[in-house]
């Protein structure tokens, strides 16, 4: 029953905005196709403008390979502009919003939303990420590595682990100032591995001066570990980047820093007694933290060394991001040039029991950084949804662990990450179906901006969760199937460090997590199979309109089979992954994509397959655990 | 299939909240209820704090009546908390919103959502409002009434009409000057059968002086109308009501003045040339208008009589709601001591190609207002969903058109009030099911925090829509369940004027749903029905917790048979409105509201019905058109 209306698409992308980044007064075209002889007699758009509600009727702008375009030309006047689109029968009336279409007039919260004014990271689109753990990736100059007992960070002495390729010692035996000696020089080295893998942008886990193995508990945001290369290392290794075109992001943690830190200096391990805000209450620094009378702090989750900031603090706001000399603007001017900052801990910025400056201090933070760079990317990190934070006034993108790393993990059949922390929902069993995975990641999607879906930062793997290929639970042939939804699915893919040559690890505590990288098992033959399915999603990504830019819909939630498309007027993406240890027949829709008659004895990856569409629906069988993804040519 | 899970339930109510209204820091138990011996194995609570998910384990609370109750204590910390139920069984996790049950992780935009350090108008969840077009209500002193040519107000002079009872003049014979002479003193004369109605608040539309009939033009916003009465009305008027505890709202358009008022005074038909910010471009006034250099201005939606405020001026923001003495405090003030302002246009307020100082503004007068009383009402008018200004800062309620009105006469048949004034739209028919209609209700009241939901401004008609008992097309009975319906859904009632005696007007026109309330009819024989129903549940509001603060469940959404609970502990309330023109058996789920079996013969209007419950499901034969309300005490 009104198959047709599966047909009906609109989305935040070119193909459907002449202009989907509009300024206050531009007029852009909308558009929106479906099915031709359908029921439909009109088509109209639903805007509020200025509080009020306003209907413009939609005109056919052209019909091609059996699917009608209609259009309508508005002129954008408010910094975002909030539509819907009425869909007329002779019999009533359906609405189309970003989440799905009803026989009802719905709300607004799940609106199509033009962000308009809005300076963006217009290169993220075509990025593909490889998230680089320092310490841990490519030692250039062993000279630099922290030495056995070379400093004492509260309480421990650094250790040197002589041997590269030895797992990550537990926090128990290394205290987190174990080290392996990678470096920014390391990397160097390894940039032309990284560009055939099909590289174009890094993002690095924290640079700038610490003691500690991690470096989220920054001693001095001015410069970069001297362990690392120091700062004259990273100009080095951005100027190569940007000289291979590639991106570099920078990782920082503004919410606190370590409590042996310069503005803090507990410890006294490496600053004098009378600097820092701990022992001197007269320091300028006092102001930046959060002190009672008996001297205790609030820290990041109750972490004694991370104190946390205060940004109450004028002072503070100009040395972290507001004065030119910055923090966070000295590394995007010369010599650095960074082209983004990727916000740790940044759900809980500015905000505690005592103070709540946490949309203050976002928008102020995007402000200045936006006059130093309009199209530095400002990424933060949040697990969970954080729709609200991407109204085009705070950040850029965010680590899409919520719309993406949680539900494909959760459909591969592990326990979502969050869950697996508390006693009670780690031990509920998981088998999430395809529909459970389509609603999860759709009712997510459709309250973001589509103008920010293809610049999300999706992610399989971190620092900060169990590499997936480790958990032996998982099925080989259903990772494959998550990896390709890594590169599928709207927004930028990232891998972390690793994660293509299946580089072994723990699943069991975040250290676990952060071996160095096996440069002897980089190109074998053993993990080449591997190697090989990211390398060639990455340069998927870079030659795919579809993925960068183009449509998304579901279009197949049959039992384990998920299959979603990825389109634009010229090709077309289908990814079908099956969780289900049986075979399955399954029908796709192609002709809502504008084909009628086609077959296919291969997939993009050389898996051979019967496809075959009759009168534009395509059946294929779909092999236990299997993944599969057609490009087809539409011209 | 998990029919238990249609009896879990929780809402922002005090029977589900220790306190609904709590101050910051305040410890509050959040409860949840659902029947005895499911599937459930624990329900934890998830809140997000500083930007942090949190999880409680619920306990058990007690059993009663084969009902579970669970509970957790929660302290509250920042000015909103949002949170969400996890349902856990051995099998797997539901997930409870306000909006729905689902069995995958929902985002966020539908939690339950608790309003903290919220100043609220505690009165209105137990009001009955009445709606009065003071012009058109009752003449008072009729030698207040505006005279035959008494002046001329835009080109137009004004009509004495002589007599009372003849249909309002449309606009092309009226012009928007033909009075009646209703006044102040009038509804004085009627606080008795107002009383006797059941009414305990009166809503009257705008006062303050104005030469047009309804007067949202207004010339002086620091008086009242002398044709009303002038001040000294105001003031017994008020007096008068809250002796009798009842409360007094007034309306006010503050997004705009008469183009002939003092501020602005194009016509120089009231004040001197000198006076106003048209003809002076020196006067103080200029910068409270959108002027161009050649003298032209912004106005509302294109009205050249309604010049539009610019709310950059700050001397604007005093004289209207900053100062002491400001036009929005003064009415608050002795001897007038309002209760709460309905404001005109809303949802264009400050803002335009030129501004966007809506929120700004929003918040600044609630700030305002709420420091001269906690508990004044601040009542939007906006038309459509606007759920976003329901967070705590901005308004405390809005006419509900949206949630109410709209989808109510939709339900009726009627083309929805917006659609109407769309060609295309306006053709397609209309005939809204009973699901259609649950969904419209509850996916806009799920994204409003509960404590919201009990003080929404509920109406069937106003002086802005044609009264629904005035079109044929309306059967009698469904109109009967109309009224039912706005008397029992989550909100206040309020009634328009006459709609108790089914006063006459033409549905054509705006000046064809003010007529002036026919006194002859108010209690003939004829109309009697009629106003018993209103009378009927006017009463019952006043009485039942389960109307003003109790939950809220639809329990059947069959074809064109809608039916819902309103609930406590001790009481529950069964509403049920047929659309059908057959008779219908539906089945409702008392077990969830903790009955096992009871009979009744006839409903709470003595409509004779057979209703049985066996093992806590009632049977029901719903007749056609009919509806019915079951009051059953559950003590």
């Amino acid at each position: 029953m009104y198959q047709w209306l599966d047909s009906v698409y609109s989305d935040g992308s070119k193909y459907y905005i002449s202009n989907p980044y509009p300024v206050k007064g531009e007029t852009i075209s909308i558009r929106l196709r479906m099915l031709e002889n359908t029921e439909i007699t009109n088509v109209l758009l639903r805007t509020k403008e200025f509080g009020m509600e306003r209907l413009y009727t939609m005109e056919i702008l052209k019909k091609e390979r059996g699917l009608l375009y209609f259009t309508c030309d508005v002129t954008v006047q408010e910094t975002r502009l909030q539509y819907q689109f009425y869909l007329v029968t002779k019999e009533g009336i359906y609405y189309y919003t970003q989440y799905r279409i009803t026989d009802y007039i719905p709300e607004e919260s799940r609106d199509f939303t033009i962000l308009v004014d809005y300076q963006r990271p217009d290169w993220m689109k075509k990025a593909v990420f490889y998230q680089i753990f320092p310490e841990r990736f490519c030692n250039g100059q062993p000279e630099l590595s922290v030495k056995d007992g070379e400093y004492t960070y509260q309480g421990h002495k650094a250790i040197q682990v002589k041997e590269w390729n030895k797992p990550a010692l537990t926090w128990e035996e290394g205290h987190g100032v174990d080290f392996y000696g990678g470096d920014l020089y390391g990397i160097l080295e390894q940039l032309d591995y990284l560009q055939q893998l099909g590289i174009t942008a890094i993002y690095l886990n924290p640079i700038f001066v610490s003691p500690s193995v991690h470096k989220y508990d920054c001693i001095d945001f001015y410069h970069v570990d001297p362990h690392l290369g120091g700062d004259a290392a990273l100009a080095k290794l951005a100027e190569e980047l940007h000289i291979r075109n590639m991106k570099l992001i920078l990782d920082i943690s503004i919410n606190h820093t370590s409590s042996a830190g310069e503005w803090f200096n507990r410890e006294n391990e490496f600053y004098e007694k009378e600097v820092g805000a701990y022992q001197n209450k007269e320091a300028i620094e006092r102001d930046f933290y959060f002190f009672d009378k008996e001297n205790r702090y609030d820290t990041w989750v109750g972490v004694q060394t991370m104190p946390k900031l205060n940004y109450t603090s004028e002072e503070l706001r100009n040395r972290i991001y507001k004065s030119s000399n910055s923090v966070l603007k000295k590394w995007i001017q010369a010599p650095y040039h960074i082209d983004g900052w990727r916000f740790d801990v940044a759900d809980c910025m500015a905000r505690n029991e005592t103070i709540d400056l946490y949309h203050e201090v976002w928008r102020e933070i995007r402000q200045e950084l936006k006059k130093e760079r309009p199209d530095i990317l400002i990424l933060a990190e949040d697990w969970s949804d954080c729709a609200g934070m991407f109204q085009g006034e705070e950040w850029d993108s965010a680590m899409n662990y919520f719309g993406c790393t949680r539900p494909i993990r959760e459909f591969l059949g592990e326990t979502d990450l969050f869950h697996a922390r508390n006693e009670i929902l780690r031990k509920v069993p998981v088998r999430m179906s395809a529909r459970q995975l389509k609603n999860r990641i759709l009712s997510y999607y459709s309250i973001i901006p589509g103008g920010i879906w293809n610049q999300l930062f999706n992610l399989l793997g971190s620092h900060d969760i169990a590499r997936l290929h480790n958990n032996t639970q998982i099925h080989p042939e259903e990772y494959r199937g998550a990896v390709i939804m890594l590169f599928t699915l709207p927004g930028t893919p990232s891998i972390y460090y690793g994660d293509e040559i299946l580089l072994a690890g723990r699943i069991t505590d975040n250290e676990g997590f952060r071996y160095p990288m096996d440069w002897s098992k980089a190109l074998s033959k053993e993990k080449e199979e591997n190697y090989w399915l990211y390398q060639k999603l990455a340069l998927l990504r870079q030659s795919s309109e579809a993925l960068s830019d183009g449509g998304f819909i579901v279009v197949c939630e049959e039992g384990y089979v998920f299959a979603f498309a990825r389109f634009t007027e010229t090709e077309l993406i289908l990814v079908i992954c099956s969780t289900d240890s049986k075979e399955q027949e399954i029908i796709l829709p192609l002709k809502n994509f504008g084909i009628k008659d086609i077959s296919m004895q291969e997939d993009y990856f050389g898996v051979q397959i019967c496809a075959k569409a009759e009168e534009g629906m395509l059946k294929l069988n779909v092999l236990a655990h299997q993944s599969y993804l057609l490009q087809i040519n539409l011209t």
